[in-house]
């Protein structure tokens, strides 16, 4: 690894945060009240795009000004998050997390027993307000969140001076950082991605080495989709045209990964254009496989919360009138219960990597 | 990535379950009632062994036998879980995580409506008796679970026929498997061993190159270090000979990290002698950095869950008479406080980097 210099996205971020402050600074002299202005991120000004077919912020604005009681703070905090980012992280070219942010900017007020921040949802809001304020993602302002997930496959990439080569990485993988937007996607040999929720799952094909029998990348999370793999797989989508299948359970939260990968969430709906993948399939586990695979005898009963959960879900702008989806959501409904990707394993340890993965793919079997 | 030949280990697992299944038919062609006998789990059997200073399984024994009502189904479930690991994981040379082996062994008794299994806690169960019974880690049979961490640092490991060196992975890193027994460490260039909680911690250090200018191995779970992490530092330490430093956060849960680590833990008791690494130290945060770093604003008062458990951790036998950590219990108690890694961050983004970590490890400022 070798010292990065200050790249030119680095110095756009940089200089995008001075703006912010020379703007303050020229509202001062002029005997203004300085104030800072946004696109507003309150639920009633998050859209969904029938265009981009994304969530999205409307149109709605606010501002914030520092001679105004409900304001000062919040400006104050503003302010100040703005400073620790542009001095401490930018101009160093270093990154730091959610928590660590907050501690750097956790002090009292000199003259007052007040504190910048009390609890770290404070700096976290700010982050988020100053992403959409300087319009930088929370990525370019070198603010990361929580690191996870491995990848596996014929992709080689370059980060911090390292050529990194996935397809020769044992049956560990390579370790995805929070931030993926710096790491340079330098050479790909694959004709798609699988991206799966469950590491377990990850491990049993990478042991059946998947990826090098079907030409293709292994991603997983653990869960949750963190915003350093929505970007990863966004950017392998768009500057590598490569076609991303999802594979998580078959149950209201298997669905709801999919739906956030694809359509983005209410919470990051100020980031959508940089998080979300228009074209991903969703592979499975669907509730025909169901049937075809003969699962039923594999079926865990629906709970209250996932049955609130699918409701929900089934009411989402982008599925009400999808008839794939009413169908799935359907018949879940019907079924009364859910199956989990390792319900497969019934069918034989490898049946997954050498027969429902295969098959499906060629086939195309894939819901939108 | 190449097929692995059946490795010497591996067929010594799978000649020890046979001996089992032998030792079955073995009763059957006797006329007698077959039997199973095996060193008993239960609390009541579990020592702190004060030779190996590690939790260990007392001597007494039990057995599970055939023609017993109470004993039939769990009998059924071990022989059948046993001829599952022998032919399909073993034999095929296949790694299958807990939850899929729950799945393969899952289907109902011929001629009944009774499941082998209903519930992953029964097989479970089942793998870790088949440790004790056959004198086999879980990772010997192939079954894996928690896949967690990243690792990176001057080390060579090989796996799978990949020679992965941990000193060029960029930001990411090694992501660890969830067995870590089949890796071997070829080439070991490195003083210590840091090993902590929190992966932002490690991102942090890794970014700062802690790892080169310190000439040590950076590895990071996510919360509670899976067996997987343990298995490999105890490999670490005892292979390599390399000393290990433990960095969690100044609370009773970071102590218990510590405890696990070094003195093993109740539920895999007998699985200590792989698992425990008895010459671990706690580098930080401990009570005493509070003052010496100036942290105290960073304080966050004890709720009553922490007090509860910090009142357990200090009656722990192997802690009770060890006076370095009943200063540190009664420190916490009385600054009713604990303090996170990430409160360093108040002293600067690279301070835990550049003075933190070389000060205290220098001046050999460790917990035993």
């Amino acid at each position: 690894m070798v010292n990065k210099p200050m790249t030119k996205e680095k110095s756009k971020s940089s200089e995008k945060l001075k703006e912010l402050g020379n703007k303050l600074v020229h509202d001062i002299e002029k005997g203004k009240n300085p104030e800072i202005s946004f696109t507003l991120r309150n639920l009633s000004n998050i859209v969904f795009d029938q265009k981009t077919k994304t969530l999205r912020l409307g149109s709605k604005k606010g501002s914030r000004s520092f001679f105004n009681v409900a304001h000062a703070k919040k400006f104050l905090q503003t302010v100040e998050i703005a400073r620790t980012i542009k001095k401490e992280l930018l101009d160093t070219g270093k990154h730091e997390h959610l928590r660590g942010v907050f501690y750097m900017v956790k002090r009292t007020i000199p003259g007052t027993n007040v504190n910048i921040v009390d609890d770290q949802v404070e700096s976290d809001k700010v982050i988020e307000d100053l992403e959409v304020i300087a319009d930088l993602s929370r990525e370019e302002m070198h603010v990361s969140a929580n690191k996870m997930g491995s990848m596996v496959g014929n992709i080689v990439l370059e980060d911090s001076g390292d050529t990194i080569d996935c397809s020769k990485l044992g049956r560990g993988g390579y370790s995805i950082p929070s931030i993926t937007d710096e790491l340079v996607l330098k050479k790909v040999n694959a004709k798609y991605i699988l991206y799966m929720e469950k590491a377990a799952i990850f491990e049993r094909l990478n042991e059946d080495k998947f990826w090098q029998k079907n030409n293709s990348l292994l991603i997983t999370s653990q869960g949750q989709t963190t915003r350093g793999i929505r970007r990863l797989l966004q950017r392998l989508s768009e500057e590598k045209n490569l076609p991303i299948y999802v594979l998580v359970d078959n149950d209201p939260w298997g669905f709801y990964i999919y739906s956030v990968v694809k359509y983005g969430s209410i919470a990051l709906a100020h980031a959508s254009e940089r998080l979300t993948i228009p074209n991903v399939k969703l592979l499975g586990i669907t509730c025909d496989d169901i049937t075809k695979y003969d699962l039923k005898k594999q079926l865990i009963k629906l709970n209250d919360q996932d049955i609130t959960r699918l409701k929900q879900i089934s009411e989402y702008e982008w599925f009400k009138d999808n008839k794939q989806w009413q169908r799935q959501f359907k018949m879940m409904k019907e079924l009364n219960g859910k199956v989990e990707i390792q319900a497969l394993a019934t069918k034989g340890i490898s049946f997954i990597s050498e027969t429902y993965l295969p098959s499906k793919i060629k086939n195309k079997e894939f819901l939108e």
